[in-house]
């Protein structure tokens, strides 16, 4: 359905499709997600089952039917190797994704239900409606489309019109996969992104592991403070060498705070020691923060901070199951405050930028849209998370153009580790845009120009200048 | 007219139209509410004159008139015995009735304003305007009508479909009303809720003449914490064998914490002491919360918590009209943090059902969707008191469905002591879904047979499968 | 266009140019901004350049050209005498007017560019879109208007049919402007607003420079407290005396607090020497708002209350270029605990009215629409500075009616400094106000009566009447 979740009002529908139409053949830029790099690196990755593409690593798909009291176990999730007496996964997929289309209705009105029903007809031509009479030929049709050589990853890659896609890398990563890639000759971009949350968090389990790790493949001993930030220093260098062209940061508050190097290095050698307390852990990440935007002034890395989200809410699923099971919930987020230390020394500085992300959508009009409407190093990432849907999105652009334009804003990225559903997320994105832009346009705040330079540079402009991905 | 409130795009309001013939029909399900059992109790209760049927017992229509500079001494509201001093209140009906109507243009686009219009109509058969002109002629009506034996609350049960209606009661009440109905041999569903705010909120004035009823009733002396416990299990046990499917709390916060057997027990004494202090009324609360979850996931009353009214914030008007006089005021709310200890003991608990209210709308994207749909134990109450209106609904459902779907909702509830306006306030919501599910239809977000479940769903079944009223 | 920004859906903008056409003619009310009364001292004021009038005073326009890294020397903008080595500003306002011309893009879909757009066609006749090819046509257009007779400010002011406009006067200022105003013998009504927080915040510079001043002023020494609180008393009288109907406070806080007389009385005195600490100077802030509540509910000025503006949040910005430079940030606000003080002593006061304004729209359903829906005193101030905008407007109509009703606002003002954008604002203001009352017709809320009704308070009576403007 080419209008399909466009306003039905004619004038604005008309409107959106226009605009849409002048976008939806832009190339993909996807310049934050979660994607596996061995996907690109082995020409002939094969995804699996059906189960293994569509519902074992997507915890939204899990949570929600969890939610309603389906075990994990039933839907095949390995418990942890250390989980004592957890159940065993159920192992077969056909019957796995019948009990998924079973319940299928628990999605209606969700992004998850409209990007999995787009994903299937879009990407895999598949127009069943998911449910449990369908549920073995949607799985037959997908099985057998995995199998075919139009479903390798890189094939999908130019079949999705992707001219970018960068992974998500722990600092600690030799980035081998980005490397074969390279070495392959495959003219596909896959970028690195530079992530140290693993080496920052002094107050997390497998820390000091880190910390030898990193020692190991920056070649220098990592023994204080100073060391460490040459030690990071240098990874960022290699990164930038294998194509990074920015850096995340994931944090529980925006909390920032400029120490003193006696006290920064204080504070490290306590860790080191393993006698860091939990409020020398957030001063260090508060004040890493501010050194990493230190760091991003003088090599050009651009910044993602993501704020907000209290991961591994619940205990029993964490002990048994791990991270990233669905159980992490967002907390109210700060900004004017918080940010104010690393914006008194860095928010006028002329070569870098700052993408801010979080999951309290009462900062957008009130501190975010005001923040990057000011302060020049400043852009607000897209919706994220549980915001990335048709009214998270919608609500989103009514709250920050008005004070901040759309030219402080950083575009849209996917943020996913659900490589098949990119172009759908995309898609989803860009109708939002069209028809918020066709809003404004039947109503006369904007006009045809003004409408059409702005359904391109959110489809894709900003998203390429933001993340300095023309160079 | 049948299509009122429905959006005016022609292709909405006929989906519209549609969605709510299909269920406007449907028993209405009440399990949330303050009407008087005695209105059941004797089957000829008569409500009294337009005056003590619609002004006296309603804060929503005295708290708007009040901040107009009308005194409630005028509105004929009673001063409390002890408020020495306090005007004596207009006795005169008819002439509150007149001053009332002359002020009605305040209620313009309020749900007030509107469930008392489309009461007048719908259950009295009045559709003049009110106003000053018309102030005797609906007099007249009203006290017609309520003279009528079709005007008789039992009478009114049947006209309403009413399939259940749950009152809310101390768990010192003796539930002596509730036999009464029960001994009647009419066959309404009146159900008592157990409400134990009374004998919980240690810092309160007559904790302990509670605490002595308490002893009464469950026929044990209680006089240390765990004599205490054990009377409020006898008195749960009571309820549900007089009918109770369901608990309900009310705190200022969400606060809860896992106190040892130990220090609940020294708080307790140092409470039947007079001793507790404030810090101490707060732990107890939110430990009795922790201890409520533990009662219900063993005897599977349904647990319902109303959180965020700061209560009688006006103490001028507290100290001489007492509660419930329109200066209850919301405060700002948390869940993610302040649930985390009932959550990691009684999270995933199979037989525990936890529906959660509160007054602070930005929680509902950010906290309680995630937390529901993640949680098996949690659903989403319906939007409480000030945001039981079809833009507070709107907004709930655009904030929460994406997140949590519509199954994690736990329907409608009308939370009225106003038994005529039931019918009016079940009907603003079932146009609201309606409406909602319409727009989501049109724009192809769902299609013909998600919207007609999900709109039976939203008006009837939730509520019975949640409540637990299908018994 | 007469149906510019109305919904497009026919029947509702029917409705909505119906309601518009009823008050577009009705005089404007300025009851609060920041207008220089210079303007209307001086006859024959000339505005200067069209930089002078329209970029120069507007820190909403180099806010934003500010956050794309445009300097505020390249706009033209002057650096305080005091910092040292800071760019000469430019001086050729052709080139600053081409260069904003330029960038204009950015000001789309913004009321920044929407006002201007609006007040060049509405106020100068001149319909060429803002963009680099028509930079000097405009710009000689702009020239030619303020060079005529026509736009003089006591020209523009019959012009634009305003009824009265008050200004903001600090609680030191002489009122001298007003004076020649009203010895003009000029039938304009330019009223005095009463400012004190320069005598106020005893923590801010220039605390004891104002207090000399005021002293100086007030005709008696102030030396104390209580000669303190007299001198404040004298300065209304004499504001009022000079026509003032209204005060304005501002705070970062609704913080308030009733201080013994003792306390305040020592905090005073530590200031007077010097010494008082920050928690000092938020105590006694909290303090003087109950000061003022005290003498509004005596001499019957009209209390308004501005809370949540983080001001000057860039120190690189405030050194170089001072105040009002575009950094000023919204944070969090809190008003059912914070105002609790205030309203305990005066929340039932016949004789006060108190405006609430501020920056988090969080607080418009939570916090701001129960309180104003039942305190007499209470009305709310029309959205704020960054929420002064289409959707800010239409999202605070929609959190506030259905709980305040639309009797307990204040209406619209304007808040501006720039003079000949305000037949815009309240052309805006009228258009929302039109529309979402449209919206609520068409749908059946409220009918005809009703919303001419509500249409006419909004654009006008509510105004008037909460200001006090019809004595």
């Amino acid at each position: 359905m080419r209008h399909r979740y466009f306003s039905v009002e004619p004038a604005q529908q008309r409107a959106a499709l226009a605009l849409y139409q002048g976008v939806k053949d832009l190339p993909l830029l996807c310049p934050h997600g979660h994607v596996d790099p061995r996907l690109f690196a082995d020409p002939d990755f094969q995804f699996g089952s059906p189960v293994d593409l569509l519902i074992l690593p997507d915890h939204y798909i899990f949570r929600m039917l969890y939610s309603q009291g389906i075990s994990l176990a039933d839907l095949g999730i390995p418990p942890l190797p250390t989980a004592a007496g957890a159940p065993a996964p159920a192992a077969n997929h056909r019957e796995i994704w019948r009990k998924v289309c079973a319940h299928w209705h628990l999605f209606r009105a969700t992004p998850t239900g409209i990007w999995l029903r787009d994903e299937l007809a879009d990407v895999f031509g598949i127009s069943l409606k998911i449910n449990r009479a369908n549920a073995d030929a949607i799985y037959d049709a997908i099985d057998a489309a995995l199998k075919s050589a139009a479903f390798r990853p890189r094939a999908l890659y130019e079949r999705f019109n992707i001219e970018a896609l960068a992974t998500t890398d722990a600092a600690t990563d030799d980035l081998r996969q980005h490397q074969t890639i390279r070495d392959s000759g495959w003219n596909g971009r896959i970028l690195p992104t530079f992530r140290p949350d693993g080496v920052v968090n002094i107050g997390q389990a497998g820390w000091r592991a880190n910390i030898e790790r990193l020692s190991d493949l920056a070649g220098s001993d990592v023994h204080d403070y100073a060391s460490y930030i040459k030690a990071l220093e240098s990874r960022r260098a290699f990164f930038q060498s294998m194509g990074a062209t920015a850096t995340d940061h994931a944090a529980l508050s925006a909390y920032t705070e400029a120490l003193s190097a006696a006290d920064a290095s204080a504070i490290f050698a306590r860790a080191l020691r393993g006698e860091a307390s939990e409020k020398d852990a957030a001063r260090f990440t508060g004040h890493m923060l501010l050194e990493m935007a230190r760091m991003s002034s003088e090599d050009g890395l651009v910044m993602q901070l993501h704020i907000g989200s209290w991961r591994n809410h619940n205990p029993q699923i964490h002990a048994q199951y791990g991270r990233d099971m669905g159980a992490d919930m967002p907390i109210r987020s700060e900004f004017t405050k918080n940010l104010k230390p690393l914006l008194d020394c860095f928010g006028n500085s002329p070569a870098l930028t700052l993408i801010l992300f979080n999951l309290d959508e009462t900062t957008y009009s009130r501190e975010l849209a005001p923040l990057a409407g000011h302060y020049p190093i400043l852009r607000l990432g897209p919706p994220w998370w549980f915001f990335d849907s048709w009214l998270g999105m919608t609500r989103y652009l009514d709250a920050v153009v008005e004070t901040a334009g759309i030219y402080n804003l950083a575009g849209f990225n996917d943020d996913t580790r659900a490589y098949p559903s990119i172009p759908t997320r995309h898609d989803v994105w860009r109708r939002v845009c069209a028809d918020w832009l066709a809003g404004q346009l039947v109503r006369g705040f904007i006009d045809e120009e003004d409408a059409q330079g702005m359904m391109r540079a959110l489809a894709y402009d900003l998203a390429k200048n933001t993340y300095k991905l023309d160079a």
